[in-house]
């Protein structure tokens, strides 16, 4: 682990995601981007035209093997991830993986392990986690405001481009996974999936999941690339009070609701004596920086400092165990698969 | 079946919903509302107070046997439907019965053959198949404007008064589920279904529900009592339209999107060729004429001409289907529990 | 001034309001609706039937000079408020008129100063004052949480229905000049106005008007019967922070914003150091009971114990005040009118 | 004019919105931004890092008087648009002025003279005029879909960094002037304005502004700094339809309202017999394709083959002279001020 100097950065693809990365980890302190890969010729043109300085290679291991190179960003395809960071590690190379960190959960186990054994930051890119908004929400359930915690309600639709290796959980639900494994410290015991392809090729469109706890905690995820609307809801209920994370309000991403019990009238002498009781609403002013470029901070520091990223390799695996275990269960019919 | 004068009907159960009903049993042309019954005092002074032509009684029996009553009305609480349903067919009256049905599928196919044998309309209160937005989604079908029906998401969720004899599926999916019904000619197959508790007495305050069909066709319900925020949204997705039904957007309740699919670049090389092309929004204009009257008036209808009602006991029965097999997937850890 | 026993009101006319107006008065302690006169037969049919106990009369005179009355609400058109209401003060009546107060200055005046001699009750129902969402702006602005209070801007279009008599500005300006009022200590010392007719009885279908005050203060009013979306908004500006009155996103209607100034960075060299900076918003939970409710036993409690009303005649007088130099303002091409 | 090649383009003035000129004539083809001026030495390395091919100067004489230039691009305070215009003109070079054209109508009357005369190109940016909604409207009007015109009204309010040489009019109310001239042939005869300034240099942060017609159409603004929310909304009223333009929700930026007049129960006899009838709403797909973009390339193709811009010196004109009344009139307490 280095103490001090500029850390240079090699980034592995540079698609839409990719040119974001090239971007970000440019505006960070003590860091370079010293090398780009694609396999597409007029991708590497577009870099050479706009960032002239970054080198640009059509072969991925001279970049994984440059020794110029303190660290690798990977943008891939999923299936590419685990042989792409295993080969990086093994060079001694600082590893970052894109969301979702690997196609299974004992890829991501072997790179945890490599990268243990030889010392190196493995971090995975879920950028949610590096919002306003989530560190509000962070915020809200360490300070203990909304009580103890019962259900986690996500909701991520919209008209989508069709993935071609991946279904709509492994591309959509990381992002919703992440945020329930970094608020919820407790982990959870089983999933139950389903969901339905409307394409050829078989790979689900539409996903549902439920994730269950031991402690009366239940978290639910509604996935669709079919939706004509664009929603990007999470609900988190505590019995004290209940957060809403609207990601398309902007001004208003997260709402704080006051809510709890109170008797009502028994009107019908057989109904419970009590019913929910709603109150104010705050509406907290939200960080609007950048979160990629958070996020990019945060691994340049975990190499320079030594300190625990946010979205570490952790996060990163239990984001796949659930994928993994959803996936099961969607092909068993809505088995409850144990994680 | 009686071919022309006055109908009288009888009414048990003076709750909130029952309020509903003598006001619209009242404004029907050929119908007179001859006598409610309920067990609370204040209830039936407060009848006697604002109807006073009402006849008003505590004894249910009194009311079923009552010779100058054609047809009954039942809006009681869930599990006395089947037996006050089965006495009133049983003394030869027409049977509206409150949503849902009766508390099983045997009590509903009972109460269905009991029906049939005796020639009397026995029919279940799914108000919502009554609503100006509930037909334009059935017309927008029947014409085939959705084109291929693909999928219904459904969620209904809101801080609620809790019930004591039925969950929340109980409570509040029948709604959703005879809307389904009443849209999709096709009956599915099998269910899933997950839900928690988080009252002592342990009815499922939440609940996530995923309905199956042998042609590719999938549905979910997404209800609860325990959200901040009070979300009442289907969407009804085809491969040329697609359609959201918002109940909490007056004037825009209905929405039609015209969507299909594009050929995009492929700039990855391995994503399939294609992704949703959305387009222009068509925002129909709605029918806001009060969905309990036309519903009384289909009741009506139904016992004077023999007319079969929208929302027959079959759709009843179905509805009743879905949510016992429902219970018993959450109870077996969202095992998939055929129809 | 009675100090006891049960207040009998007559109520003049039985139109859309006044149906409201008997419901919500049958419900106040220590008050009868006693009579309703109305000239139209098939109205007072109407109220045969749901209100037995009610006696009706097509002789509005009958009705004022009835010695069992004590108590008048005046719900006709706003051309017969002054002669109705002087002949009901004459009669030794306390006196209720609906929005607006008369048709003119003077007549307001002159119904103020008989009511001040004969020690009667004189009130105008602006209920709007009574909602939960405005007693909730007043507790705002008595707190002074707003700080200096600098703009009032409200806006309230729909597609309407055309009045024959009165133009859009004493159509539904009444409702908003009022809750300035009521919220604005100072009094304004002048208005201009626009408007135009689409109509070919000249009267102005859409408004504009400026209310102008001695201390740096400005209220804005935009009036439309032709507008296709329906606003109700109100915006009130502080110097600390500033409220959103938004009457038709139920469950949110007021909204407390957090703003001030801040000093930004000089990029261009001439701008002035500094601009707005917003920050948390506060979404108060709003008394939901019915305002007319209120209204109504404000006019009861007024007469019971001499109690001063919250929309008294001075709030009725600075209205029409405000509509009638506005109107002034309109046929002058929007020339200052002093108030 | 010239026919073919390259045109070489100055720009005065880079800051946020001289980037957004910078980068989307950059990506006109036929089009190169040969040389950038402005007073600030950052401003100017920015330049030289991101664009080392453009020539940057503090002197903005060295860059109108370069020969190598054709056109010039003035992103400047608006005080020396006049100026600045002038003297480029003069060189020979085609103009394109940032909005409002200039300080007075005076200045633009003499610029366009100007240009008039040496047969240059002289264009404003009314970016909005450019956009797909506009473009969309402009469709509608021209199709007569809305029936007769009757009027137009905008409203253009958020937390805004105060202005130190413009009040909020001229810095907010060109877009939705231009968009008004834009879709309204015929031309304005008067108008009043009112407003407040809250700040110590006298300059309005807050104004509204009425624009009169000849033929029954009118036109209102609201224009504020000091809104607590952000509201980007224009209505255009015809006799069969109506518009409302949304900026501010994506996706449905544009509706189209079916409104006409239908008769009504006559109630209370003295009502007119008609009010308003809704309809169905459609929302068009919008083109989302950067409309300073489309800005640019229309500038470049007034040069090159001698077409008529959308946004051309007249547009520009009619803005001043409606702002300068405009002014003339809140200096005047809402005097009508003729055009």
């Amino acid at each position: 682990m280095k103490d001090s100097g500029t850390i240079n950065i090699g980034i592995i693809g540079y698609g839409y995601w990719g040119t974001n990365l090239v971007r970000n980890f440019s505006a960070v302190p003590d860091c370079r981007v010293a090398m780009v890969s694609d396999l597409r010729e007029e991708r590497l043109q577009l870099i050479n035209r706009v960032y002239p300085s970054i080198k640009t290679t059509k072969n991925v291991e001279e970049l994984i093997k440059s020794p110029d190179i303190d660290a690798i960003v990977i943008a891939t395809q999923v299936f590419t991830h685990y042989e792409l960071g295993k080969m990086a590690l093994e060079q001694g190379k600082h590893v970052l993986l894109e969301k979702p960190m690997t196609d299974s959960t004992a890829h991501s186990e072997e790179l945890i392990d490599i990268a243990d054994r030889s010392n190196k930051v493995l971090m995975v890119d879920h950028t949610f986690l590096y919002t306003g908004a989530v560190r509000k929400m962070k915020e809200l359930v360490e300070n203990h405001d909304l009580g103890k915690l019962n259900y986690f309600d996500s909701t991520r639709i919209n008209l989508g481009l069709i993935q071609q290796d991946i279904n709509v959980l492994w591309d959509l639900a990381p992002h919703d996974i992440s945020i329930l494994n970094h608020l919820i410290s407790e982990r959870p015991v089983s999933v139950q999936a389903t969901g339905i392809s409307h394409i050829h090729n078989g790979i689900e469109n539409i996903a549902y999941l439920t994730v269950n706890y031991n402690n009366g905690f239940i978290a639910h995820f509604n996935c669709s690339w079919s939706s004509p609307v664009k929603i990007r809801m999470m609900l988190l209920g505590g019995d004290k009070k209940m957060v809403v994370f609207n990601d398309v309000n902007p001004g208003e991403k997260i709402k704080v609701y006051d809510t709890g019990f109170k008797i009502e009238n028994d009107e019908d002498k057989r109904n419970l004596l009590f019913s929910y009781r709603s109150g104010d609403i705050y509406v907290p002013k939200i960080d609007e920086s950048e979160s990629l470029l958070n996020m990019a901070k945060d691994f340049i520091g975990a190499i320079k400092n030594g300190t625990k990223p946010v979205s570490d390799s952790d996060s990163g695996l239990w984001t796949v165990r659930i994928l993994e275990a959803s996936q099961k269960s969607i092909k068993n019919k809505g088995m409850e698969v144990l994680l």
